[in-house]
């Protein structure tokens, strides 16, 4: 739990990942209809809950994300994934609130999904686990939140696909949220996105190694998984960014007339592409974007319709070069929030840093959150 | 050559794809200083070259394109790729321009690249078949047109990479050309538009079948090189493009939970992907997004000694969807026209299509391309 260990000024200190297991004799029905007789969510928290319940936040995870949000873990050197924003004086200030992350359902980072045992036969899922859905992963969420005795969290925030868990809160469990923080996301998977997803999915799939899904015991899908991520990681970046980070500089000084990786992009996304098969699995990854691909909160009704009922505060945020989920897209959301008369704020944060700016520009991304939070917390404690 | 078959009206007619092959004892010299002993080039031409050998048109190819350009082989019932621009009447108006359009170095329809036979070991070259760049490709049309009797070309013309072969040909062999029409292309090669060749590139590396760029007498990487092909269909399409054929359609009515192809755009690009793999080699596809990656007609100098010397007129046009080859990248080489005194026209057609823009926005690109080209020959014929 936040502040065990040796607590760094700024940071949550040590902290440890915990796991929820649903009860025996319950089940876990996905949207799909299949029935789960076992549920595992893996979740850190930091902070503390008050004594009245009313200050937890949500945090929800993107597609290559954990419950290790923040903090260090014993032996690393790195700390969790939005170290930057969570933490005592930060944006998600953990001497104000009580922060909880968890893996999402269909993750490979603790939570229930293709790597974990199938019980009825003793070995890793595979492709046998069913297909889950971000409304799926936000009933998970929804269990966890529960046994931590809290009914209604002050804010549940996410960026990029966790954007689409905070959105389906809003529209699965209204009255369990008093505000909704979407970042970098949108209401629905575009064309375009789905089809960045199913080229990650089929360089996965044409790798002998995928095997069907059935690899655990074997050598892993590696290098597809990794051709996967260096499509993902151009998309994450800008054209600005690359340019500036990377340009034509090159590894060595005269063109090599070979099939060397002689430009340093070229380097980066290899390195990017090796360093991720070490730590996520490519069944997760089929997985995950699959859920993706499916979430349409909108489906056949008009957007007017979309936040019918919703009363929650919302504040959406955008980066202006983020070109896998533009700022129109968050406009969208923004739109059927004003239509069902929410109270909204919209900022476009000015950044040449692609979608991966929603994990970087996290001082623009603070001042905007802080200020939204307490003003949350004001109103509910009112 | 043109008009040998039964000429349908607007269309050159029955064309057939002929050699040229350079004579015994001669050598291409490559930019990376290895020397070729043999070179085949596969060329078509349309129309009739006139008596004062003026009215001479190259026409460079894109990443997949080929030779045949326009008219029909026989037996076949899809015309060439520029059919759309090359005919009666036409943009390149075959009544008036003698058309030329040959496969480049590199290519896999026809002439000298990895599926030829090495004359030293009597097998396909594979992958040891040299490096080729823009600028080798260039030189090697070169000799073509000065097989067909020309020493200087009325314009040369050409998108994407065909693109950058036109501006190669500017600051390779001034003196030889009247005009240039690069279109949707730019004068140099961006981090991301390595990144994305890189991703390609690897995505058929890691195909086991690709063995090393062994494979003509086995089994082909098609798995890889449909991977390839479809990052390349993204980046060819707009967002808005996507979004408006494909949107979120399902070949079902509903979801069908499981890891089929369901949305109508993973199956557009699993077709697009399996349907080039029949049509393309995959070395090739190694060799010609590497000349691309490498090309950089700036290098060192400025922007203002790009063009230094150079008196050919420029017609550049550019897409307003296209981010693949942004417009921007297209008025960089306008600026370093207007450096250079060159007679430069800019136009940037408002289109939805992406970069395939330059394929299919033929009727806005045929009023400026015709009207270019025929200032150009009263240019030359005064």
């Amino acid at each position: 739990m936040a502040g065990e260990g040796k607590s760094k000024k700024g940071t949550p200190g040590y902290v440890e990942t915990r796991y929820y297991n649903m009860p025996a004799g319950e089940e876990f029905v996905l949207e799909s209809g299949v029935r789960l007789k076992e549920l595992r969510i893996a979740y850190e928290t930091y902070g503390e809950l008050n004594s009245r319940r009313t200050n937890a936040v949500l945090i929800c995870h993107a597609l290559s994300g954990d419950a290790h949000a923040a903090g260090l873990h014993k032996g690393d050197k790195k700390p969790g994934w939005w170290d930057d924003m969570i933490g005592p004086g930060k944006a998600f200030d953990t001497e104000q609130y009580f922060v909880i992350c968890a893996n999402v359902i269909g993750g490979c980072k603790g939570s229930s999904g293709p790597n974990s045992i199938n019980p009825a036969t003793e070995r890793p899922y595979g492709l046998s686990f069913p297909i889950v859905t971000i409304s799926d992963m936000v009933d998970a969420q929804k269990k966890l939140v529960e046994f931590l005795g809290i009914k209604k969290l002050l804010s549940v925030c996410g960026g990029s696909m966790g954007g689409m868990q905070a959105l389906q809160w809003a529209v699965s469990y209204p009255e369990s949220i008093h505000s909704c923080i979407p970042i970098a996301t949108s209401y629905k998977h575009s064309a375009q996105q789905i089809a960045f997803d199913e080229v990650g999915r089929q360089a996965i799939m044409a790798d002998p190694a995928w095997n069907g899904g059935d690899y655990y015991e074997k050598d892993h899908p590696s290098r597809g998984l990794a051709v996967a991520r260096m499509v993902g990681h151009i998309t994450y970046m800008s054209q600005q960014s690359m340019e500036q980070k990377f340009g034509r500089m090159m590894k060595k000084k005269e063109l090599g007339y070979e099939f060397t990786t002689e430009f340093e992009v070229e380097g980066y996304l290899r390195y990017r592409g090796d360093n991720f098969v070490k730590r996520f699995d490519a069944n997760s990854y089929l997985y995950l974007t699959k859920a993706m691909d499916y979430f349409d909160l909108l489906g056949d009704q008009k957007l007017a319709q979309l936040f019918k009922g919703v009363k929650a505060r919302f504040l959406v945020i955008a980066f202006s070069s983020d070109w896998l989920y533009p700022p129109f897209q968050s406009k969208e959301v923004v739109k059927a929030c004003k239509m069902n008369g929410i109270d909204v704020t919209y900022c476009e944060i000015s950044s040449d840093y692609g979608h991966d700016a929603f994990l970087l520009e996290f001082e623009e991304e603070t001042k905007l959150v802080k200020h939204f939070l307490s003003r949350t917390l004001k109103k509910v404690e009112k």
